[in-house]
């Protein structure tokens, strides 16, 4: 990416969609960072479930408008709202600037009252690490954990090891590890990639809630999301990790039926965990 | 095992449950071996579907009626009969008699005109490794595939090469890594343990129906059930991973609500496939 600015424009032409006309966004902030509050406007829905969403963007691009479709997915299988944050880019604001963001967003929404057991975390990529990242370091700051977390295609090592990183190289169709390797470097600009606040996919995930982790086949990120799910395991974490065949990075953003069965799945996922077990869950 | 006639009578009579009462059993046989077929006595029960299932036990241990509870929990999601198979165990019959048992099982149920679409496979454990080399082999040999899978702790790494072999030895309740040296060590009698067709993580999965992986965080053999979802994902096959937290190996042998709610599932995810795809599917 020669021009930042550009690239975040391109980036966000290409993804962003027009919002439901049943959805109602307002600019709020939160952590002290400006955030996108979101609601459907239909009954049932002024609940006190909240979605905290953490966009994608290779740590450098994308916004919480740009993802907003996305979040509104998920919003519709919760009685409540969803606040997606824009928390701090690189290479302007490095790591750990966006964790400090996140973690910041995430204690302002308990301190004005959210119900943790009420809560959820969703983020894509980036975002998805992010989320995973500040589900660790509420845990270590004493504070309670959201109820779920879903995670679609999560960046969750800096230090490209996924065995995936060789093996679907020239399959994905998104990305090369080059390009990871750039967006990377701005992120970490030259701190330690393996550091587990950085590369979740290296930490100790002990206490985190139930995770839904959804990858597409074709991902150079694959392994990011099969050794997270993993890891998850080891250290106790009810995980669930879906890999959909033959789609590429973060397909929900896409307009086919595995991205709307994925949604679907996820916004169910999230829903039972707030609505509390059911039979079969 | 000191002595194996004493450890599978102890093996049957650890786990081996009264049938329900709406369940009727009958021996037939399957490719040319003894198998148990079961039928739930009720209407809708009369279809075409058929699951072929794999009983656990280290190859060595197990029958088709010591696991009939939990294929009997499966059925009840089918519309139609359960096959159970008794192939061959080692020491006695080494590799490749399982596989090849479970091959000509799978082929005479093709051949007696069962509709793959409406055939499943499932097994716990050793009979997890064998459902998964029973579609490698079909598939080589031109069959076509079932309508899908499931894996209930499959024991698919006779290297015993997993991470979780270490971090969950002395977590893992039922086995010390010896244990299952041991166990394995009576069925590869001394061939190559890392040959893809007795360690299917090592195998190319490509061209297998969708794949529902369930395990449990406490066991050794955690980490066979990931890295078979990212060996899976890797070969494009639409796989499913749930990793049960503080569970035991093949724990839907319990009462819990865990087991429960897993088989729940995993039925669940058996219907989906046969009657084809729903909303969320």
């Amino acid at each position: 990416m020669r021009n930042l600015t550009e690239g975040r424009e391109q980036f966000a032409a290409l993804l962003t969609r027009p919002l439901p006309t049943d959805v109602s966004s307002s600019a709020t902030t939160l952590g002290g960072r400006p955030a996108l509050e979101l609601r459907i406007e239909a009954p049932g829905t002024a609940g006190e479930d909240v979605l905290l969403y953490l966009h994608g963007g290779g740590f450098v691009v994308g916004s919480a408008r740009v993802t907003a479709h996305l979040t509104v997915a998920l919003l519709r299988h919760l009685d409540g709202r969803a606040v997606s944050l824009d928390y701090r880019l690189a290479p302007e604001h490095p790591f750990p600037a966006a964790p400090d963001d996140c973690l910041a967003a995430y204690r302002e929404l308990l301190d004005s009252g959210a119900d943790p057991r009420r809560l959820v975390i969703a983020g894509d990529s980036a975002g998805a690490a992010l989320a995973v990242v500040t589900m660790m370091r509420a845990r270590d700051a004493g504070l309670p954990m959201p109820a779920a977390a879903v995670l679609f295609s999560p960046a969750v090592d800096l230090t490209l090891s996924g065995a995936s990183m060789r093996s679907k190289d020239g399959v994905d169709p998104i990305f090369t590890p080059a390009d990871l390797e750039w967006y990377f470097d701005q992120y970490i600009a030259g701190g330690d990639r393996s550091t587990p606040e950085a590369s979740p996919v290296f930490a100790d995930l002990t206490g985190l809630p139930p995770l839904l982790i959804q990858v597409g086949s074709s991902e150079l990120l694959l392994d990011d999301a099969v050794r997270l799910a993993g890891r998850a395991g080891i250290d106790e974490v009810t995980v669930t990790l879906e890999v959909a065949p033959r789609q590429p990075h973060v397909f929900h953003h896409g307009e086919s039926a595995e991205a709307a069965a994925a949604l679907e799945r996820a916004g169910r996922f999230l829903a039972l965990r707030l609505r509390g077990r059911k039979e079969g869950s």
